[in-house]
């Protein structure tokens, strides 16, 4: 277990959030166009450093001019440590102190020790820690009120959401933080869904790689290939046995993954074929490493942050609300 | 000038047009699941035969199980013949007489003729002609009432469509026919209609090649690149100098084209790549001769035979309409 506290500063920090809201109902430009300067004030605590996920989450708030909080949790078996984390693009650093979740007193004072500092709505974290903290950690978030971006996945995700829409927490969760990628699976299923059968006849094949360690097919793939079912009405196809997984170096390297990214890629090639061959459609998303993820994590706190400014009572976003927001 | 003829019998057939029409409005499924057995009196008048495009559509409709009207156009210089169309998948084949545009009154009598024998509403044209003939075909059809599915590019568009919207003609317009392309080039709009600059940063690429005598750039290349722009933000690129184009044989076949479709292929490559490359999404459409497009046509001409059906006064329909009813 990581942590499920109970602050006992949390009865004044959430009734001044709520009266503090209250004057903030005004914003109206995109979180896009946004940046740091219109968040001075803004501290973010990225949980789950050193792993590597919660590092790249943490380089990417620098790269964007975002500060981070001091303090941040660590897993409850890691050694209190204080890191310094750069940002290799801009050069921007920042020490931050890391906290076992097993200290849990610790971990509420600090917190109720940045609330002080910078202001109670100027805290928002990111969680990319493991999915046995996941329940947890959303419930320590809620009650010591800190909004927060989830990346990590596993957990009971019903309880997690009920119990954050319940209380009217302001939080982002996605199991995929890639924008572009998540933007991509919801063209294909509005198109499956507007004209489904329009590549009737049409024969699915489907490639993936990913690091050795990966077991299991890439969820990214079974998605995607659920509406390009729906597309060709190819229901031969079985998502669990047809689609081609590669988890070898030398064949993920064939397929274009460059060495230094053979531990950490995400590369998927889906093509659909007419009958007689003569037309192909093929459609690539190829990740390396995490940068996508963690660009991804810092526009959803930026949504966040603008979310806490125009909406009364929070609730649990996704990755579809934060690309909706880009649109406005 | 291909033709522009006032045919002796319309009112009369204008007339009976709108009477009939009235009892059918029951049909309601999608043209997608109907066959030929659906429309057993239906004849297709495909003029422009020999010409490629025309004959491939003729071969489309033997495959599906429609029958060809015995008597088509073709162009003004051709000499008057009869030919064999044969779909080499079937085996189902049909003579076809083809009538000198230039012989409008044999034309004419050759069309009242059909009817009468199969009944007016069963006669359905494919016009893959020439777009010099676009506005004078489309004015035949009007007023020889003969419900039309136009391939043919050029002319002048906008008084074509007018036309026949005022004629109340039930025809289906489109410079493209091939309802794959054309669903995903309408996936491709909606995606940066709803999430503009959701690929905000990325660098577009695109390269496509064409058979040697296509001296323009892609029109529907051009169109997708303006989804791309809206999507990346990447107002730099130039529509018109910097889509990279391949008109060499040598060229296109290491682009993937086989030497059999170098006189006529469309592959397009659109790459978008994130600042760092670390991000890749590729979409191809490559298309190796003229099925999609004879396919698409068909799907057309069932469409209309249907709208026909269902529908008491015609107007100009488009691919994204046949797509849309493929739905229902």
């Amino acid at each position: 277990m990581l942590l499920a506290l109970v602050g006992s500063c949390n009865s004044f920090i959430s009734s001044t959030t709520f009266v503090a809201s209250q004057s903030r109902r005004n914003a109206s430009t995109s979180y896009l166009s946004m940046s740091a300067k219109d968040f001075p004030d803004l501290r973010v605590m990225v949980n789950g450093m050193p792993g590597p996920m919660a590092t790249a989450a943490a380089e990417a708030c620098l790269r964007r001019g975002i500060k981070l909080a001091p303090v941040a949790m660590t897993g409850p078996d890691v050694s209190p440590q204080t890191i310094t984390v750069v940002d290799e693009d801009t050069g921007n650093s920042a020490s931050v102190k890391l906290i076992p979740a097993s200290r849990e007193e610790e971990l509420d004072w600090a917190v109720a020790g940045l609330k002080a500092g910078v202001g109670a709505f100027n805290l928002v974290a990111i969680d990319y820690t493991h999915p046995s903290a996941v329940n947890s950690n959303g419930e320590w978030y809620v009650s010591n009120a800190v909004p927060f971006v989830m990346g990590t996945t596993g957990g009971d995700r019903e309880k997690l959401i009920d119990h954050c829409n319940d209380a009217g927490h302001f939080c982002v969760i996605a199991p995929n933080m890639g924008k572009q990628i998540v933007a991509m699976q919801k063209a294909l299923e509005d198109l499956a869904t507007q004209y489904p059968d329009s590549f009737g006849g049409y024969q699915l094949s489907v490639v993936e790689s990913h690091q050795k360690t990966k077991a299991d097919t890439s969820g990214t793939a079974k998605a995607v290939v659920q509406s390009l079912i729906t597309l060709s009405g190819d229901d031969t196809f079985d998502v669990e046995s047809d689609i081609e997984m590669i988890r070898n170096d030398e064949e993920s390297i064939k397929f274009g993954v460059a060495e230094e990214h053979l531990k950490g890629h995400a590369f998927h090639t889906y093509t659909l074929r007419s009958p007689d061959k003569s037309v192909e459609f093929v459609l690539k998303h190829n990740v390396s490493g995490r940068r996508i993820y963690a660009e991804g994590t810092v526009d959803g706190v930026l949504y966040l942050a603008k979310k806490m400014k125009t909406e009364k009572v929070g609730k649990v976003y996704n990755m579809i609300n934060v690309l909706e927001e880009g649109a406005m």
